[in-house]
């Protein structure tokens, strides 16, 4: 006799290189397995075969540079349809019962913004039915929606499986997200960095944010914000172990899940970073903007921004960061507009590297970032600006000491591995 | 001002050699250009690029030899998806309004034969809208459908492209469908053997359902099945002309729209066959049934039955043909029910070929076999077996004399171009 209490659900995510051929397809199958027969009711959402996407999207510019982007969803997300056929056979094929979702089918619900949609609601009252009656697996396609008064295919932007998954697990109220990938879990630093670089147990969601966003690749930003947000706690691990006997991973959740939260958690870095600084520009209400709006207008994402309180009150200047691709066209946007900004000066640095600690725990402990500026300059690092938030600092240094500045901070922090 | 009238529709379908790459597309988007700049609205059908379908397949057989037939079709259906997209895309580069329609978008709705379904209705209000109010041609995945009572993704099997195009053209009332493909037309027979084979203006229905059942690899079988019951007046045409300059074709109609119907209109022929000879049966009511139950039961599909009237009222032969590649077990099953026919003799022959002349112009003429009964005797050719009906009549020769047995009737019936 079948208890009549609901089973509790789980969903599963896993990107491009865990399903990039049958033989890890059916490797997917035996970690969905694993969860079932303890005694979870299951929805897997898979992307595409690694490579697929990019096929389809050269496919796409090929036939026009500027194209339909209402198009470009309809072919591109054929990649995930074809994972959720195959993961559904091979999980049949061992036994379970399973079935495909397509995004409409679920249905995801989306706006229009073709390309890069944003989930509006999720149905999944279909995925329900079929664990309650028959305890089927949904293996439902990633990256894909429906915008419903159009009727057609929407898709969430590169890397939006993950915040597929989450989406899901919001909206099947599920217990935990886990989402596997090519690395084991989050890590307080890049371990080929500092090879005393441990994965952490927990991370605040708020942390994982301010490191998905700093380049810890591990997980999309929009899909941690998602998972703030609706407070879905999700596990990142990886889908190349055994699946008889898996690795911890690392769990992302509210912090008042975490008992003892140290103060930093980790620190990230990133290299890609231009710096350009504007000397003695006028102290005028307004002016950030016209620095940044013509930016913002030419599709140059403007990181760090640091301006400092006028010293005569007539001129300041004013330092941020662009992505080093984007430097050329940015100092162009400026010079176009020097006579506007009336500067004195533009100076700039390709080399530089961005690092940051990340911690709830700074919150209540003062002078953390006191002391990385005291360690970094004992060290001969010259810090080119800074800038902090509530849970991190981040400084601007030279990039040729990114390696020894990283280290230095995550031993500074007691972060090194016993 | 434009006219309130409503412009005649024409679809246009394009199989996976036409559509093999961009290049490819772009040239088919040329010949749709020419059909609406003459005025036509246009939806075009088109099968997944060349290649596709088989790597689709490969994946689900290699997941699973004996796959589930609604997963099946989720994966293959996506190769629809994206030429549909590409071609979309092409279209709008070069000036036209155009969007794709996903088999589950149109709807195409379908019984539940997963992997051979059955197209039940068809929607297309949205496609009429489209040509209403933008003149937006409409390019729809061939091959796919939607079960919609469980909302599931359908196929039609191998080669149904053209039977989506002509129900399209059933359920638009289309002017026209114009299949395209990498031949310029029905011949008189194939033009490899006969190099005085000409190119068909116009076929019958009745006929073209003759040859294309009998081997002439031009249309699918259903697709002129359809365009009969529907009277959908189909061409079929070659995709790689010049668009600018595009040759006649052939067109498939009603045999009212052929003025001068000739007495035969082709002769196709089918080197695939193995002969089954049962001497001395029992001649008793269900012995024909006796012998073929048991062959459908094992999926083999039985094309020429001949049995002659018996002599002596007790026993009769029982002459068949089966595909050759089923022959050993055909022969298997006879065997095993030996007991139960009471044959005293199983003969067989492997090498065997199956001529047959088509017309509809037969019903009205008398004695055109025996023409072809003489002629052929007249070069030695032996006659194994004759099946006829109201259109064609079929002869069984050995597999050498093929092609003087095909060139002989070419010659006999007046195909041969001047």
């Amino acid at each position: 006799m079948s208890s009549t209490k609901p089973r509790p659900i789980l969903v599963m995510k896993f990107g491009g290189t865990s399903v990039a051929n049958v033989e890890r397809i059916r490797n997917v199958a035996q970690h969905v397995k694993r969860e079932v027969d303890a005694g979870y009711d299951v929805a897997v959402v898979v992307s595409a075969m690694s490579g697929k996407t990019n096929e389809l999207v050269a496919w796409v510019k090929d036939a026009a540079p500027l194209y339909d982007a209402r198009e470009y969803d309809a072919v591109v997300a054929s990649g995930e349809q074809v994972t959720t056929g195959l993961l559904a056979i091979c999980l049949q094929e061992i036994g379970l019962n399973a079935r495909s979702w397509q995004g409409w089918q679920v249905p995801y619900e989306t706006d229009d913004a073709h390309g890069s949609a944003r989930i509006a609601s999720i149905g999944g009252e279909g995925i329900l039915k079929g664990f309650a009656e028959r305890r089927e697996v949904a293996v439902v396609a990633g990256f894909q929606g429906i915008h419903t008064p159009t009727g057609r295919i929407t898709t969430l932007g590169r890397g939006g499986s993950d915040t597929s998954a989450v989406a899901l697990a919001a909206g099947l109220k599920a217990e935990r997200c886990d989402i596997y990938t090519d690395v084991d879990g989050v890590y307080t630093t890049d371990p080929r960095i500092v090879p005393k670089a441990h994965r952490l147990d927990k991370v605040a969601f708020e942390e994982m944010l301010e490191m998905a966003s700093l380049g810890a690749k591990v997980l999309q930003v929009r899909s941690v914000e998602l998972a703030m947000v609706h407070n879905v706690r999700t596990f990142v691990r990886s889908s190349f172990d055994n699946p008889a006997q898996p690795m911890p991973g690392t769990l992302i959740c509210a912090e008042e899940e975490i008992m003892e939260q140290p103060v930093v958690t980790g620190i990230a870095y990133s290299k890609d970073e231009a710096q350009i600084t504007l000397r003695e520009v006028a102290d005028k209400p307004g002016v950030a903007a016209s620095v940044f709006a013509p930016l913002a207008e030419a599709n140059i994402v403007v990181d760090m921004i640091v301006q400092n309180v006028s010293a005569d009150g007539k001129t300041t200047d004013i330092t941020f960061t662009v992505p080093s691709s984007d430097y050329a066209r940015a100092v162009a946007v400026i010079e176009k507009n020097k006579d506007e900004l009336g500067y004195t000066l533009l100076q700039s640095a390709q080399d530089v590297a961005k690092i940051s600690a990340i911690g709830i725990g700074m919150r209540s402990h003062a002078g953390v970032a006191a002391k990385a500026f005291k360690a970094l300059a004992d060290r001969g690092i010259n810090i080119r600006a800074i800038t902090t938030s509530e849970i991190k600092f981040s400084v601007l240094i030279d990039v040729a000491y990114t390696e020894l500045a990283v280290r230095t901070l995550h031993s500074l922090y007691g972060l090194d591995a016993a």
